[in-house]
């Protein structure tokens, strides 16, 4: 079980016999168990999963040559999988990680580059936060904040404490970008600098082919003192489909 | 060989035949081949070295606790050593190694992610380059780039073709950043954002306590066709003494 294989999910259908791949993603072996466990996806699949079939790498590659089905299916649900689902502990999925609250410079040396705890942030509160490739970005800057920022009396209106945008960068960039955006009145900026908050909730991706490095897929979630009541990932980070201020807003 | 220890340099003037530790710096023990190859260490030492000693951690201990003079060395010179030196290639120094030119988003995307290659940058140019901790920090902000910005007249004045900014930083950034210093005409920006640049001149540094990550120390140099014919190193990022644009100046 080294190595990296495919992981399928068989699904049947009880009213068809026709057994029928679902889902599959390329997967280490390692995180197995925790797939099986994972509550969201006995959820996502509706009672239908059926067994999961662990393929070594090169049987996965000539299924795949054989099965245009699955090579759609890849595409559509590659990003779907989070370690993190509706029901999970946000704050015990991520232990000991601290975000870092967006500031100056000047700011960060006189608060002596203090972190802010996960719980801080999530414990009894009712929160709104998503997570988004970069600061400077395309989608980020044109589309995504601005969904929050525009809807921030709405979100105010439904109870909710905070609108947090969190994003693999440092505080400082993170700060100047709030600025430029006009957001930081209406939106709390995170960076995550070291990329282990997305890491804990398996939403980090590898983005160097645009010149950014490891950050993180596009992402949002409803959290209520620190449970998941909600949580919307975008297939491709260049989407923007499921991850707006106004989607989360009807999930309220 | 293996774990960190101390090498120290131990050197004879021939006109005093007292040995003297010249230099010293914690090292990882597997460098120390590359170490002895590097010409800038005959040349800085001016021909006196003798031998290099390789003394195991605890030993390096023991002596460090002994010998203040050494103490205080360390402190002169911990950063002062990088993998080139005047004189040194800075292209060879760094092969396949490729800067990524500050733009926009939608330039990133029009010009398909392309980077810039070393060559293309210092190859039959005169080049004033200075690398930095990070867009959107503090010294950066209010000392390093103004320092070369207000000096740009004379710098063109002394036959620079291109002053440049360099930085552990994704090409986005560097452009909000150079946007908000309004310094985008008189200096080119470039981001080095898998730090792969600041790695192979041996100038990268952990600053994580400040929220940065794996970043690189504050520097400058003064390149022709490739050729390092000045080099600046600060010896903790957070100085700002000889990598500024006035020193650098005076060495064209």
């Amino acid at each position: 079980m080294n190595g990296v294989g495919l992981i399928c999910i068989k699904a049947t259908n009880l009213s068809s016999p026709t057994a029928s791949y679902l889902f599959c993603s390329y997967y280490r072996p390692y995180l197995l168990p925790q797939l099986l466990r994972c509550w969201w996806l006995t959820r996502f699949f509706c009672g239908v999963v059926c067994c999961v079939d662990y393929l070594p790498l090169k049987m996965a590659y000539a299924v795949l040559k054989r099965s245009s089905m699955m090579k759609s299916m890849i595409g559509e649900s590659w990003r779907r999988f989070a370690s993190v689902a509706v029901g999970s502990d946000l704050v015990a999925a991520a232990p000991n990680v601290s975000l870092q609250k967006a500031r100056s410079w000047d700011e960060g040396v006189s608060s002596q580059f203090s972190t802010t705890p996960l719980s801080d942030i999530f414990k009894g509160k009712k929160v709104v936060i998503f997570g988004l490739p970069g600061a400077f970005t395309g989608v980020c800057t044109a589309q995504h904040v601005p969904s929050y920022k525009k809807n921030i009396d709405k979100f105010k209106a439904k109870g909710i404490d905070s609108v947090i945008c969190v994003s693999v960068n440092d505080p400082y960039t993170m700060n100047g970008w709030a600025e430029k955006l006009e957001a930081k009145e209406a939106i709390e900026f995170y960076g995550d600098f070291d990329g282990k908050f997305h890491k804990s909730l398996d939403l980090e991706l590898d983005l160097s082919a645009a010149l950014l490095g490891h950050r993180s897929t596009r992402w949002s979630a409803f959290v209520e003192d620190g449970k998941i009541k909600a949580l919307n990932v975008e297939n491709v980070p260049s989407e923007f489909k499921v991850s707006g201020g106004e989607v989360i807003l009807d999930q309220i």
